[in-house]
């Protein structure tokens, strides 16, 4: 049985739309960020990171969103949620992933966690990177909406693993400063997502928890 | 045939280890950063964004080092650089990478790219992540150095792109400000991966081009 550990609003998201799209037996635990549920020793033992997400199997822990959609894919491969027999398609959805992890997401972060790469009581650091969010998460998308989305879904015919997490982090667009009506082809790709029963699914257990 | 396009002293150097390590068959590339090479129109054909590594195949170009690693394992299998016929040990491997990836070596940019998340021309900004490097990338090492170096390889007893990867971020600890002696068993790492025959020709070819 697997257990996915959460925070509301994360890209904790991402693998928990995947496990609703691959029929997945799994349970929800909620982790708190306002009670700061993520530095408790329980959850350290979980997760010495101190992040979410993280997905208990019974085989150990997994953590890292890019490792977790690929695990959830190739533990159910007849959802058909990457292109598992052939090394470079699956290379290409992995890279997309990645990216999104190490570029995208960390521009979102320089919002709301800039005490990670400056002192926390650097007013004037901490500010600057705020206001540098809208162009660089606008950059990132950009990139995205150019060069990445084959469409309809981010790999082409297929809705992957990919999907999933582009929704994920493309639903903090507006709270960065992101105009979506700048990104078209991204801001349709979210709606194409956000109609899917499993995402809707996902998304509803998050706000019920 | 693969063309790994890389610049010297970057992350382009796991990708170069593991095919070093697979015996592929393969030609290098150098990018100039010090020309500004990676955002030239040449190069932006190859990869828009912009950065190194890239590795252009027979199908198409791939990026981002966890996804080029794994696409590595998986090409050559026989040369046993990933746990390819475990869902789970391989999330482990591309956990590990992905955690390089988006904690590590994002931590140890703030010294040298700061300009990505704050205007170039605030100074005092720009000095307070260069500032802060020492402690962050200390931080993200001794995550490493307590939980997830099974000893004597990331994994454990098999050698894999993990370390390949890992040894090439911690070639950088003396020039961020982190003392290696407070990391032992990174340090030991580091050392067991310099002495193997692949990790020699690599860097070796990297100096010499």
């Amino acid at each position: 049985m697997l257990n996915l550990f959460y925070a509301a609003h994360t890209c904790a998201l991402a693998s928990h739309i995947a496990l609703e799209e691959a029929g997945a037996d799994y349970t929800l635990t909620r982790i708190s960020f306002a009670g700061a549920d993520q530095r408790k020793p329980d959850y350290l033992k979980i997760n010495p990171k101190g992040r979410v997400p993280a997905l208990v199997t019974d085989r150990g822990v997994l953590t890292e969103t890019p490792a977790m959609l690929a695990y959830i894919a190739q533990s159910y491969p007849q959802a058909k949620l990457a292109p598992l027999q052939d090394p470079f398609a699956f290379a290409q959805a992995q890279a997309f992933n990645s990216y999104l992890c190490s570029s995208l997401h960390v521009a979102h972060a320089h919002r709301m966690r800039g005490y990670r790469w400056v002192e926390a009581d650097d007013t004037h650091a901490i500010e600057a990177m705020k206001k540098k969010v809208p162009q660089s998460v606008y950059d990132g998308f950009a990139l995205v909406e150019q060069h990445m989305l084959a469409g309809p879904w981010v790999l082409g015919e297929s809705y992957t693993i990919c999907d999933a997490y582009l929704f994920t982090l493309a639903q903090w667009l507006e709270a960065d400063g992101v105009d979506p009506a700048r990104l078209p082809r991204v801001a349709e790709h979210r709606r194409r997502v956000a109609d899917r029963p499993a995402v809707m699914r996902a998304i509803a257990a998050e706000l019920a928890a």
